[in-house]
């Protein structure tokens, strides 16, 4: 098998590749194409901010209490106890939404809600559990009692935040490449901020090669397959930020598949060929991409299971990758190698994996020096404090896409290994 | 505090909301309204399937082979090794998306790739690693040699994959409840599946309120805040299967908020009101959802934090939730109450939770009986072979919404215990 003299392990293959593009786009900019758009931060969900985010104001920007009680002057209060209260006036009731039109002076109090503004004059808030009204005392016209007692003492700033004490003015308070989540939003939101440059995203071309492959809407004739890799493959792509931009299915003539990829490399950031299952249409994948520019093909052949004819290469600063042609090959490296592509060209920053450690059920055999990917189910396990899963691998001859559906996520079985032991704690890639 | 007499355990208390809920949907069947549509599969990402998904034909449907190399009848083989090889005939290549147009019949054999149709007579297929072309036979016309010699014996269905193998015809290949991922959308393509019953999504109801609450696009006046709930809440729904539709922010009155609430119930599937700050807009919140159909309020206030005044109410079959006022207590009680009920509507199956481990940096304290939940950060911890993560938490005075956006995701502190100390590996919700 000449294609695979060499064989890269997975890791310093994905480097090799990643090194090869641009940090981060935009590559579009040599041609004035903007590399970020501006959009409303409600439909920004998942997006990647283009630009760092400054608070162009203090936050909160008027000093709030954070408890329901009675603003006072923090001094009037020192020595108060639950045997010696302090008695203060009561002036008023903060209104929530406006500032109070009132203030604070020697001996005074103000009823205050939870978010309300402190009165002028006042410093510090005592918590309602640590008043009562004074019942001897007759209600004013407004229906406030006049005189409060207060148990406890408070020192001045306490059950306050300051202006800016959350966010300073022109503090940095997201950074760009961050992915935007629903907390991201309420940020957005609490500083005004309605609309954000966000990365473009990535354009991402498929194409599917092999005269047995037809379109999934047909009835296949004896010998034929429908295209699956275009779908799940596109399916991935949206989930990570991309956006698909399907080419069809090309037979195995290497002028339309050159014609077909340079086509695609014109409009996207990255070209995606699945190859057909024969030797030959793998070669050919090969060979389009050395005719496409410079570097070309990077690697030929990962030390891995599933994926080992993956191809991958760089056309003037652009990532081509061939993938292999089952269903199962194709999506499991579209996982390992399209989706680090994807974020490498966002430009987004490292966020913690959402893997599932769980405990396997039974031996995995494996071949030394090469990394293996099994489908794994994930069975709730009780039992365990801290592992709260079972991982059961999913047995299959043919690597039907069907094993992926019915499978929770990926074990990785690592190279350095002849296999793992039924018992031992693992590492799911949740697909 | 009068709205705080009981405090609901979180689980308990989540568990008793969903158990006055209809499992799943559709709650609107009586309306004659459809609880599911059909979409293309292209666009079914992230959908619920509503229907059971059965194979309406086998896979394969015609017998194929899962290697490069030559098909055969697996008895002419039987005996041959490298010190004495089988010879075969060779009778042609198969073409790749055809039906072979020739048999194998005694003492011969056929080229054939990987996913190629086996020839009729065929029963197995020799990995080309395992044969030669014989040298002293001259080529036939086609360009192909004549004889092949065979070092290895095959047994019958060898390197075969039979009609059904993978998938019977009739078989139940993806189940009701299946959220679809790329992997299902392969699925369903390698059936000719192209469209689809899915699940219709959630809706959800937002109302903000609170005098002090603003649109995000206005000016605060001093004592005014921006709301952020409505827009944190649009896209944890957004993100969850649901879609948001937002009411707007309603003042501290009753019958506005009741009459709010009343539009949003008929409409949605789900009502959210965010209460402002004061404890008396709480109770309001609690009210309006008494007032609007029965059981009404379940649940008036929660045992953790943040998250204590949180109200869980059901009106005539539908979930009506009320959220503290706080954004990181509404976005956190969000996750905890909210994307359960969207699920449970949705008839999603159980997946597992993409909950990291970690290890705590420092000692957290915590009042037994209440559950906390603490925003932290997760920083990436190559020493440790299985815990990649060390989970250092994110101290703030006032719950700002930049301590969500500043943190990977939430710590919980079970209510059993009155902390967690440095070095504990604990598990950490994404956000």
């Amino acid at each position: 098998m000449p294609e695979f003299l060499t064989l890269l392990p997975p890791d310093e293959a994905r480097a090799l590749l990643l090194s090869h593009l641009p940090d981060p786009m935009p590559f579009d900019q040599t041609q004035g194409k903007p590399d970020s758009e501006s959009i409303d931060v409600i439909s920004s969900l998942s997006r990647v901010l283009a630009e760092d985010i400054l608070a162009s104001h203090p936050l909160p920007d008027f000093q709030r209490t954070t408890v329901d009680g009675y603003a006072v002057r923090a001094r009037d209060t020192f020595g108060a106890s639950e045997s010696l209260p302090a008695y203060l006036t009561l002036v008023g009731e903060v209104p929530m939404g406006d500032a109070p039109a009132f203030g604070i002076g020697e001996g005074q109090c103000a009823l205050i809600h939870t978010g309300g503004m402190l009165p002028n004059g006042a410093d510090a808030v005592v918590m309602l559990e640590y008043t009562q009204q004074t019942s001897e005392v007759s209600k004013d016209p407004g229906g406030l009692p006049r005189e409060i007692e207060i148990f406890r003492a408070v020192a001045v700033g306490e059950n306050v935040i300051h202006i800016g004490e959350d966010v300073a003015q022109g503090g940095l308070v997201l950074h760009k490449g961050t992915r935007i989540r629903p907390a991201e939003i309420g940020g957005l939101m609490a500083l005004g901020i309605t609309s954000v440059r966000v990365v473009r995203q990535v354009k991402v071309a498929l194409i599917s090669t092999g005269d047995e492959v037809i379109n999934p809407g047909l009835k296949p004739r004896p010998g034929q397959v429908r295209d699956i890799n275009s779908y799940t493959l596109s399916a991935l792509v949206e989930k990570s930020g991309g956006v698909a931009k399907r080419y069809g299915i090309v037979g195995d003539q290497f002028p339309a598949l050159k014609e077909a990829a340079a086509q695609a490399l014109s409009d996207c950031d990255v070209v995606l060929i699945t190859a057909g299952s024969s030797a030959s249409t793998r070669d050919m994948t090969a060979e389009v991409i050395r005719s496409l520019g410079e570097p070309g093909v990077l690697v030929h052949g990962i030390n891995t299971r599933p994926g080992k004819p993956t191809i991958l290469g760089v056309c003037n600063g652009k990532a081509v990758i061939g993938l292999p042609g089952n269903p199962v090959s194709a999506l499991v490296n579209g996982y390992l190698f399209v989706v680090p592509v994807i974020e490498k060209l966002l430009g987004a920053l490292p966020k913690p994996e959402a893997n599932v450690l769980a405990r396997l059920t039974v031996n995995l055999p494996s071949q030394a020096g090469r990394e293996d990917w099994w489908p794994v189910k994930l069975i709730v396990n009780r039992q365990s404090s801290i592992i709260n899963y079972e991982a059961d691998p999913i047995f299959g001859k043919s690597n039907l896409i069907f094993t992926l559906a019915n499978a929770d996520g990926l074990l990785r079985i690592p190279s350095d290994t002849t296999g793992l032991s039924a018992g031992e704690i693992v590492e799911v890639l949740l697909i």
